[in-house]
């Protein structure tokens, strides 16, 4: 008898139909002898609304804001728990709903993207000893002093895969409206396969870089805990892609998978003075802003007196960013400042790359074969990214998947 | 500097305009330089949305589903909480939400009816000592085992009566979308006036003979516990109706106000044998099927043998009231059944009727001279009430406002 966590997103249960039919999976697991505990999103649009009519009160500038931000949004998730529960109940199937302040999941004091601290899984095991269902709302916690936190967009994954973690199940099932992880975003390319597994390195590195099936923090912990998580179809009947430690990894071969991110910025400062502490210079008024900084490439001029520094950041920090450097200019003496929001990163990723060489110079040939010019290029040990003009970006993913055979057999 | 809980109910914060208006009251009585609580109902119509979803799913006929009910509408009024909350930060106001287990205000078990234990004060004045408002959820506590509970329909005026009486806040007012209590329904009788004060006593019987102003609970619990309640709209700025102790009432009149109710159904029971225990025959099976009996009479027929027995159930009621009391008919031996809901209850209430003699005749009178026949009549010390066909509601309300001097200076 195993125990399993199901999770489901807002999609599948956006209505009153879909709830059932997550209740129906539900009974799926338990009619196979296993027992489960659930966590679940809110309803489809739900959040969105809560933060809207918060948005419509408040610009969000203060931790008090914030502390009410969480008490209002924190809400959709309870009531998705109630709902499910009553779903299961009207199958025969005893179960119990758990908001996060009931469980206790706890948290740190930070509103809005609260760290998990810990889950007391006594209250739940106690429900599942006692043959029930639990069924927990995702995305929220409780803090030291006993107010609501969330944990952030997307914190529902990170909740199920915690509390596997905490009740040690054999399995955390995320259920979502996509049958799994696939080689690339096959919107962009219709040949893209399902992977049956991926390893979770991969899968952090694939999330990271714009791949939206599950949030990082989820993948993160997961890998931290050992938690085998699979990811698929709340409106399928099939396997899903699990994620699991390297060595289980079955894929032989260079390359995994394709992923790309549209959501950075470019940003160059040229002519700027070559001498100890520039970087420092730099990147400490980002840094204060609380600016991230993602790809950094540094050209140094031949005569070694001046240099030029390109660098990416979130599109949606760009003008924050501008800002912190033109108050800092007098300090670093640039000659110019240029900026370009039409880039788009694209990325390889792999285990297969620590035991396969010329990876790298794969992806730049084929790049040139498609005239594609690269503006920055930045490495791990499992993941290639480089930075091309946005308007490449379909062109380069699809040439990129054919020419490391992630095709369909 | 006094202690004023507010109670804002849900077309008072239907919409982020309403909520900020809300918050404008909360500022005037901090800027009398008053300390305030405030309850808070769910955004109109929010409420309704979550049972519909609930009613969906379940025909909430176990424990269980009620607790899963409370689990899911219980959040409305956390939302409304975390708004408001917001809405008086913006405006420089220091406030913190709290949801019913965050006071915690403790309830019994009775899932969907719940009601209140007892409310721990604390953390509320430790927040109001703190120069905050506290902003509390209403219609929702918090079971001993630790579930949400909800408190049934207009829970949120008894939320705010007994936060009221566990603060000893020197008033509690009641917002709403009426701007207090009149003589009569101003939509039937025009000429209703508005009443600057009106006795616990006689609200009681107003608002269980059908004046909605406010939940019969919450008088009840404010008339107990000496809570002085003023019940005002949230959309004018003037001074609504003040409930005090009976001496303290300043009207003269004989009678206060005429209240009406279309909720009843008539049933009578004709050619009953008359024998000891016939109305415990007759009654037993009625309150075994949950089944309230409002007005009875009984007219004993002139040789002794049998009886006819009349009686008003809810509407509601009406159709499980036929059927217990054909089950019963082996035992009862009536002749006869016959059941109208074609009628009304129309009462005359004020604690003047204790000091002045001759109400009933007066309001009999008035009734025959528009030729208005009485099914039933049923009375207590500060009221008295008829059953007559529904036709004739509101002539029989306008006669008996006019015939009692009830009209506008």
């Amino acid at each position: 008898m195993a125990l399993i966590v199901q999770k489901f997103g807002g999609t599948s249960v956006a209505d009153i139909g879909r709830i059932k039919n997550a209740a129906a999976k539900v009974k799926k697991e338990l009619d196979l002898g296993n027992r489960v505990a659930v966590v679940v999103s809110a309803m489809a649009g739900v959040t969105n609304q809560l933060v809207k009519f918060v948005e419509e009160l408040s610009p969000l500038t203060t931790d008090e804001a914030w502390r009410e931000y969480d008490q209002v949004v924190s809400s959709g998730e309870q009531v998705t728990s109630g709902l499910l529960a009553l779903a299961l109940h009207e199958m025969g199937i005893p179960a119990w709903s758990f908001a996060g302040g009931q469980v206790p999941l706890k948290t740190d004091i930070v509103h809005g993207k609260a760290r998990i601290h810990s889950i007391d899984a006594q209250a739940i095991h106690k429900a599942l000893d006692n043959g029930m269902v639990a069924v927990v709302a995702g995305f929220q916690g409780i803090t030291p002093d006993g107010r609501m936190a969330t944990l952030g967009r997307g914190g529902s994954d990170t909740s199920a895969v915690a509390l596997a973690a905490a009740l040690h199940a054999d399995r955390c099932d995320i259920y979502t409206d996509v049958d799994g992880v696939y080689t690339t975003d096959p919107r962009i390319v219709p040949g893209a396969r399902k992977l049956d597994k991926i390893a979770y390195e991969e899968m952090l590195e694939m999330a990271s870089l714009g791949a939206k099936v599950l949030q990082t923090r989820s993948v993160e912990m997961a890998m931290n805990h050992g938690v085998v998580v699979q990811v698929l179809s709340s409106f399928a009947d099939a396997p899903g892609t699990l994620l699991v430690k390297e060595e289980e990894s079955m894929e032989q071969q260079k390359i995994t998978g394709i992923a790309y991110s549209r959501d950075e910025a470019r940003v160059t400062l040229t002519g700027v003075p070559d001498k100890p502490g520039v970087a420092a210079g730099i990147f400490g008024p980002l840094a204060e802003a609380n600016i991230n900084v993602d790809m950094i490439v540094q050209n140094i001029d031949e005569i070694g007196r001046v240099t030029d520094m390109t660098f990416t950041v979130g599109k949606a920090d760009l003008d924050r960013a501008i800002a912190a450097l033109e108050k800092a200019r007098p300090v670093l003496q640039y000659k110019d400042l240029t900026a370009d929001k039409n880039v788009a990163k694209i990325s390889v990723v792999g285990v297969g790359m620590r035991s396969h060489a010329g990876v790298a110079l794969d992806m730049f040939k084929t790049l040139a074969e498609k005239g594609i010019n690269i503006l920055v290029i930045s490495t791990s040990e499992i993941k290639i990214s480089v930075l091309i003009a946005e308007e490449y970006t379909e062109l380069a993913v699809r040439a990129l998947h054919q020419a490391f055979g992630l095709e369909k057999a």
